[in-house]
């Protein structure tokens, strides 16, 4: 495989987390570095920008803030959540790529995100082949859920997970402050995978944790979880409950839908719904006369670059780095993934997996590392996780706030208005 | 005033913050260090821990777990909402306390809280007077809500206004992160003032920060707060709101009761009520068809330690240590405050306020501080809350989460079992 001259792009797509930007630092970092490599763009909105031919031009952006990306969250191209059709339905768009590609001698497509992210890669790359435009394809993976297939673990879940287990240890100290009845219910994120929320084991397992955590990955029953709360509640007086938002019953209902039975309409007409943790407090409620409450870590969790886990930013641009590397090596329709290496110390390495294999499946808590009571997690898990929220990162501060990155530059060549990005106001 | 020589004993009352347990450390150290001080007690849940006996003896405790406390949130010796009846009407817990006192020989007592605690204070003192039992008694002021009357702030406000001004900063990015409309509603403690909703101000400032800013200093009236969302919207697309939970209409009914208007009733017969967020949100989506969502920080914005103000640390600590030395001096029925020297580089130094003159009164935002419109606040308020957020205090960490102080030890005295506290689990 030769060397390949041609410019670089780099998209971000999909939910933020709190160091998908560090992977952008760590593909801007290595790509300047490259000689293959001719031009450096950050897609503005991922594939949307690429559209819409919106380009921050990295080699014009302050080394500076480059590197305070790794500590800065969210996405600071701006991220999209756009579909791109099946070429044989509509071509029009992959034209349009084409287009934009081939006017920029753009010859390095990379790409962040999830599941369906790395889809859009696939179907780019698979219609350069088809048209015989020479371009490197390569996904960065990237999600707090962890349910990317073919990895041991995704960037943006070990900073999700020290910051869900960090304030977990908080809001217990607060929910045994007074000597009476309290249940705590929180909800944590993950519709159908249920790593987030076990990572309250995490806290558990420092000693200031829920009695019960509720997965996705189990059925959830309601007289069990009753009977799970009555049993706790009446040896300590005090319970609390992580539950994930994607917990189901045995037909596979969602209990957040449980309280669409108990919808309303409002005084326009619209249903209204409750959230999962309002709905099952509500049905708690009706059990026992302790003080009840709920909270859902909404989207702090996934934003919280203050509680980082190192080894997360670290790996994050790892991933980043090596797709680079990778690319310019010759390789193409692959992720970069993580193995871990065995032993006693946590090692990580990064290794490819085809795209199409990636796509569109998804990596569950194996039952084994689940109790058996399906209301906690067993060591297996402690012992995958804790690794992952090692070291902490967290942004410079400036008068004790975060400084973080502002990117400012665009390509001007067709762009009538700046993009939306942090740097926008 | 002639050493009076006799035990300490120390309690905690009223909601968590991230430094109630500084001010103990304070209080602690102090009081072990003092030759007039001859047993040092801390009381298990307040009031109430005295009433019951049930203490811990802190000459027992670690010197390392004492100084932990200072980055430990909540209250580690248990808190108690107890209200003591006037002594007029019954004196029977007046009659109890002072037998336990005279048990312990306990002549110096200090009580951390806010308004009600100092009335409890207040109380005592006044029926030790009227028995002639020889007692020192004196306030430590805590409250995130930054209201009590008589001190330049109160301990616990900056950590609170780090912690939000911070976590809004990360949402400011998360909910910027597509190129669609979206509005944003951020729900905050402070019932009657506004200085935890106003810490907002301090995002904005760093150039991150909410476009709106609705305190319950100000009525609030819908027609204008459409007004406020749709001129912001129409300008950027995105509008970032910061409601104080306690907002109110011009007839003084709370905004968060006109999700009342819409309750309904589940299936178990209870009425539901939506909280503030939920009720502006559904009021909204009337209005727009911009994405909306709403986030209540909860109860982790006053027990997040990790994003600790390290002048707020600071200077709890003091408030403890000074409340004993005023104490010890012969100082009785006093609140210790905070005092603001006059210049350009912030110094706090301590004073002392009439007890009877803190209870029952409420300190709020100057309107000269809040701008015209009443939807925003102005360089005043900045320069007020800027230097109480300084410094980065956080817990040491252990597996990179927090280590928190650990009390074991209680007095045997009258004990069945342990009081409920950070070290029960």
């Amino acid at each position: 495989m030769g060397v390949l001259k041609g410019a670089l792009i780099f998209g971000q797509s999909g939910g933020p987390t709190a160091v998908i930007n560090s992977s952008a630092a760590g593909v801007f970092q290595e790509a300047l570095k490259q000689e293959a490599i001719t031009g450096v763009y950050g897609a503005a909105h991922g594939i949307k920008g690429i559209l819409e031919e919106k380009f921050y031009d990295i080699r014009k952006e302050d080394p500076y803030e480059l590197e305070l990306l790794k500590t800065t969250p969210s996405s600071a191209l701006g991220s999209v959540r756009y579909k791109l059709k099946n070429m044989e339905e509509d071509e029009t768009d992959y034209k349009r790529i084409l287009e934009v590609f081939q006017k920029y001698n753009i010859r390095y497509f990379l790409y962040n995100g999830g599941n369906d992210s790395m889809d859009t890669c696939n179907k780019v790359s698979k219609y350069f082949q088809k048209v015989g435009y020479e371009c490197r394809v390569l996904g960065v993976p990237k999600t707090i859920d962890n349910d990317l297939w073919g990895t041991d673990h995704c960037p943006g879940y070990g900073s999700a997970a020290r910051y869900i287990a960090t304030s977990i240890m908080e809001v217990y100290h607060d929910a045994r402050v007074y000597d009476q009845g309290m249940i705590t219910i929180l909800e944590i994120m993950g519709r159908n995978a249920g790593w987030l929320t076990a990572s309250a084991a995490l806290a558990a397992n420092a000693g200031y944790g829920p009695d019960l955590i509720y997965l996705p990955e189990i059925p959830f029953d309601l007289d069990r979880f009753f009977n799970d709360v009555n049993e706790v509640y009446r040896r300590q007086n005090n319970v609390i409950i992580a539950v994930s938002e994607g917990i189901r019953d045995k037909d596979g209902k969602y209990i957040s839908e449980y309280g669409q039975e108990l919808a309303y309409r409002d005084s326009f007409g619209h249903v209204q719904l409750g959230g999962l943790a309002p709905t099952l407090v509500n049905i708690l409620r009706e059990k026992t006369n302790a003080k009840i409450r709920g909270i859902e870590f909404s989207l702090l969790q996934r934003c919280a670059a203050h509680l980082g886990s190192q080894t997360d930013v670290n790996e994050a641009a790892m991933a980043g780095q090596m797709a680079v590397r990778y690319a310019v090596e010759g390789k193409t329709d692959y992720m970069v993934a993580f193995e871990r290496e065995a032993g006693p110390v946590y090692k990580c390495k990064t290794k490819l997996v085809k795209l199409e294999e990636v796509a569109n499946k998804e990596k569950k808590i194996p039952r084994e590392w689940i109790n058996e009571a399906g209301n906690g997690l067993k060591k297996e898990f402690i012992d995958y996780a804790l690794p992952l929220i090692q070291g902490a990162s967290a942004p410079p501060l400036e008068n004790s706030l975060p400084r973080f990155a502002k990117l400012k530059k665009v390509l001007a060549t067709s762009l009538d208005r700046e993009p939306v990005s942090v740097a926008s106001k």
